[in-house]
């Protein structure tokens, strides 16, 4: 058994690779980008998460009273290149997930490289983060952060 | 990568194992024991899911208009025997789901020794499966069932 090969497979089913928009006016570019790589499960499953969250070494888990589901979410630029996505590499994705998976390494690395902050580079990231997550449903619309993006200069 | 335990990380939090009963007055215990191992993929994963398939070399896929999934089901009791259950005693499951796989493991050998015939059996088996997929719903209450069996006499 091949816990690495395992958890690629836990996350090809479970897991969810996102980056997210939020509007704020103190930003230059009037955008904040959030990439975050997560796994939720129901309480039952906590002791998965838990051994998930070890084996990755980063991120950190919490508990929705909601759902009642546990999620394990890196959200550190520095974590997501230079531990989540490197596992991905070796261990890639089998599913239609991968799609999404290069997508976010590819937004990521532009991130990491801070080439979100420039105009034509952040009208890349929205779009492109665009065609992830088919079965998402998002808080803006993609022409509405185009068009703060428009209003700004940067 | 190793596919085998890749494959083990995907069931453990989309595959399902399952022992389902149905009422049936033709059989001299009065109840139908059915096992099944299966997994269901939004259509837009379908390649996985035939991947998986071709993989275990056994069981059928089937498209659901419903819900738009692909299902890969294994129902003989003869391939969940040999290449199901064999595979993960081989490759474990790591989360809560191996509760379930034990139990399921545990009947379909008692189903392939045909003891599921023996009312003692068959109360067992009953007893065993409600203990599993915490999280599902069964068409039939429990007591139901074993009052069934009470009045048949096998």
């Amino acid at each position: 058994m091949d816990f690495a090969s395992f958890v690629t497979g836990f996350v090809d089913g479970e897991g969810c690779f996102l980056i997210s928009f939020n509007k704020r006016s103190k930003l230059k570019s009037g955008i904040e980008v959030r990439p975050s790589f997560s796994i939720s499960q129901h309480k039952r499953n906590k002791k998965l998460v838990e051994k998930i969250h070890g084996f990755f070494r980063c991120g950190a888990m919490r508990f929705s009273r909601r759902d009642e589901n546990y999620k394990f979410e890196v959200r550190s630029i520095h974590d997501l290149c230079t531990r989540i996505i490197p596992h991905f590499k070796q261990f890639p994705l089998q599913g239609k997930k991968q799609n999404d998976f290069q997508i976010f390494a590819e937004i990521c690395d532009l991130i990491y490289q801070s080439k979100h902050l420039n105009s034509k580079h952040l009208r890349h990231i929205i779009t492109e983060s665009y065609r992830m997550n088919e079965s998402g449903t998002r808080r803006y619309k993609q022409a509405e952060l185009l068009r703060i993006l428009d209003e700004m200069k940067i």
